[in-house]
C-alpha cells in the first residue's frame, strides 16, 4: 500500500554492498515517524519481533521466516538451525503464523545439503511474502462481497456509506501488503464504494488509533477514531453495519483468538444483530485445537504497557507520560478468545466459512 | 475518606473572612497533584462541572446545589434564580442527579420571602450533601452483603480474595463522600473481608486509573488497573467474582445509563454467569424514563478526549501528548445504557431491587 504516494510492503529484503539484510517499518514509531530499519541479525529480528517494532500474525510469521534466513549467514548446519528456529519460535506465544512459517522453512531447508540453505532461505521466505499478498487479496474479494450483501440487507441507497468497525490492526501494516481485516475495506474503496471504518483506539499499545488510522488515512479512507468502550453504544444506535476483525489464531472450531478486548465486540455484535466476521488467511488457522479458550496460549505482556503511554507533545517531541499512580499494579493480557457461537463468518483466501463449516483444512488451503 | 491520612469530603463549603465560597478537589489533576479549588461565584462552579473537576452524578448534584447558595450572593429574585437554575442544568446532559438537585433547591427556596433564600439554600445544599453520605453508606452495607453472599455461593473459603470489577470511578470521589459501586468495597475492605478491584482504565478519560485507582490505594485496598479492553477476558478466566458500578441515571424500568463501556462490561458478565450489580442512591433514579436506550441524553464530549492524554513525565512534569494522527477525526460519545435484562440487582439505600422489583418510588425514596 501507499505512503506518501509511494507504495511500500511492511518487510522486504535489501541487498547491501554483497550482503543481505531485511528492512522492516517500525511500527513503534507511527504514526508520528516513518522509519525503516534494517535488520542483519536474526537476533536483532526476535528482538523487533518482541518490542513489536513489527507485529500482527502474518507478518510476524513473514519476519520469523527472514530471521531464519538472516541467520543462515552465519552457520547452516542442522543443530544451529534448529536453535534459531527454537528462538524464534519462542519471541511471541500466541500468533500461530509464527509457529506455521517456521515449520515452513524447516520442510524447506533440512532435507538440503548445507550449501544449498542459505540461498533457499531467501527464496523461501520470500515466497510467504509474495503468497501473504496474494491470500489476502483474494480475502479483500470476498470480504468486498459480504459488504454488497450487507448493504443489499440493509436496503441502504447505492451512495449510502457502509460503516464497519475494527479492532486493532489488521490492516496491511499487520501482514505484507493488503491487510486481513481491512483487506475488503481497500477492496470496496477501491470500487468505488462508499465505506467508512469506526477505528477502536485498541489499549494499552492503541494500533487501531495509531496503525488503523493511519494507514486509512495514507489511502484515503474515511475513519473515525473511538474508544473501545464506545463500540457497543455505536452498534445499539445502529451505527455499525458490520464488524470485521483480523485474528492471531482461529481455531478448527472456529473460536477466534484476536487482540484484547475483541470479545467484548463480538458481544456486542451478538446482543445488536450486527454480522461479525474474522479474515484470516488459511496459515492463521491452528487445525490441531478445538477449543480455543482452554487451549490457545495468552500472552502476558509488561504492565508498562498499561500504565505508560506514548505521544507527541507540542514543545518536546515524542514523550512518554505514566497515567497510573505509582502505588498502584497494572496487569496486560495481550489477547482474548471470541467463542465461535459469536462469529457469523470467517473470510479466508478460499472464501467465507461459518465456523460450523470450517471443519475441513483441504478445503482452504 | 482519607488522603494522607486526612479525612477529606469531595465537596466542602468555607467561610473566608465573613464571606462563604466553596471548596473543591480538582479531579482533573490527580492523581498526580492533590489541588483544592475555592470556588466564589456561580459561574465559576458551572465551569467547575463542565471541565470536570467535578464529575460523578452525585457529585455533579451536590456541586450544582452550591452553586444555587454560591449565586444568591449576588441576587435574590425569581428571575434570577430561575436563570441561574437553568445555567446550572444545562452544564451537562446525562446525570439524573444534577435536575434532581436543582428540583430540590427550587422547592426549598422559592416559597421563601428573597431575605431568607441566601441562608435557606446554603442550608439545604449542606443537607443534601449530608444526606448522600447517609445513603452511601447504606448502600455499602447493603453491598457488603452481597459480596458476602456470593463469596458463600462460590463457597469460596474464609481469607479467599472476592475480586470485584469497576468501571470509570464511583468512588468517594464521584460522590461527597463514601461512594456508590465502592461504597461496598469499602465497607468489605472495612470489616475485614479480603477484597481486590479490577479497575477498568476507563478511556477516554482515564477515570479508572487516576481517580479509582488512587482511591483506593488511599484507603490501602488491593487493586489491579486493567486496560477497558481486559474485563471479559477476565470473567471468561474466572478471575472477576462479581460487578460493581455506579450509574448516571437508571430508569424506573432498571436500564442504566453509564460511563461508556458499561454495557460491553454488562454483556460479557451475563455470558459468563458473573453477576452485574449497579449501586445507585435513589436520587439516581429517573422515575419519568421508561426507556433507557430511548429516551436518556447520551452527552458527546470534545473529541480531544480521544486524540490526547495527560500524564507526568519523567522529565517535563506533566505533560498532554497526542495519540491520534492529525488526520483522523475521533468521535467521544461519554455515557452508554446497559438494558435492564444485563443488570442483576440494583443497590440502594433501601436495599437491593431486581429491575423487575424497582416499580415503586415509594418502596426506595
Amino acid at each position: 500500500m501507499k505512503v506518501n504516494q509511494t507504495h511500500y510492503r511492511s518487510i522486504w529484503p535489501i541487498n547491501k554492498a554483497g550482503r543481505d539484510v531485511v528492512a522492516i517499518i517500525d511500527q513503534t514509531k507511527l504514526p508520528f515517524a516513518f522509519e525503516i530499519v534494517e535488520i542483519a541479525d536474526y537476533r536483532q529480528m526476535i528482538i523487533t519481533i518482541k518490542t513489536m517494532q513489527v507485529r500482527g500474525a502474518p507478518l510476524i510469521g513473514a519476519s520469523a521466516a527472514y530471521g531464519v534466513a538472516l541467520a543462515l549467514q552465519q552457520a547452516t548446519d542442522d543443530r544451529y538451525l534448529k536453535q534459531v528456529m527454537a528462538e524464534l519460535l519462542a519471541s511471541r506465544p500466541t500468533a500461530v503464523n509464527l509457529a506455521w512459517a517456521i515449520d515452513r522453512m524447516q520442510t524447506a531447508l533440512f532435507d538440503l545439503p548445507e550449501s544449498e540453505r542459505l540461498k533457499a532461505a531467501w527464496l523461501e521466505a520470500k515466497a510467504i511474502c509474495d503468497e501473504d499478498v496474494a491470500l489476502n487479496q483474494h480475502i479483500g474479494q470476498h470480504g468486498l462481497q459480504l459488504i454488497k450483501a450487507r448493504k443489499a440487507h440493509l436496503n441502504k441507497a447505492d451512495n449510502a456509506v457502509m460503516n464497519v468497525l475494527t479492532h486493532c490492526n489488521a490492516g496491511w501494516l499487520a501482514t505484507v501488503d493488503v491487510g486481513t481485516a481491512l483487506a475488503p475495506v481497500y477492496a470496496a474503496h477501491d470500487a468505488g464504494l462508499s465505506v467508512h471504518v469506526w477505528v477502536d483506539e485498541t489499549r494499552p499499545r492503541n494500533q487501531g488509533a495509531s496503525l488503523t488510522a493511519w494507514e486509512l488515512a495514507q489511502h484515503g479512507v474515511p475513519h473515525t477514531v473511538i474508544s473501545d468502550n464506545a463500540g457497543g453504544h455505536l452498534m445499539q444506535h445502529s451505527e455499525v453495519d458490520m464488524v470485521i476483525v483480523g485474528a492471531d489464531r482461529v481455531t478448527r472450531t472456529g473460536d477466534v483468538c484476536n487482540k484484547i478486548g475483541t470479545y467484548l465486540k463480538a458481544l456486542a455484535a451478538a446482543d445488536n444483530g450486527v454480522p461479525f466476521y474474522v479474515a484470516v488467511p488459511s496459515p492463521t488457522i491452528d487445525w490441531t485445537m478445538q477449543d480455543g479458550l482452554a487451549e490457545i496460549p495468552i500472552e502476558m505482556r509488561d504492565s508498562q504497557e498499561v500504565t505508560q503511554m506514548t505521544g507527541l507533545t507540542e514543545t518536546h517531541g515524542l514523550q512518554t507520560v505514566t497515567i497510573v499512580p505509582s502505588g498502584s499494579p497494572a496487569a496486560n493480557p495481550a489477547f482474548d478468545v471470541t467463542p465461535s457461537k459469536l462469529v457469523t463468518g470467517i473470510i479466508t483466501e478460499a472464501g467465507v466459512f461459518t465456523p460450523a463449516t470450517l471443519t475441513n483444512k483441504q478445503d482452504i488451503c
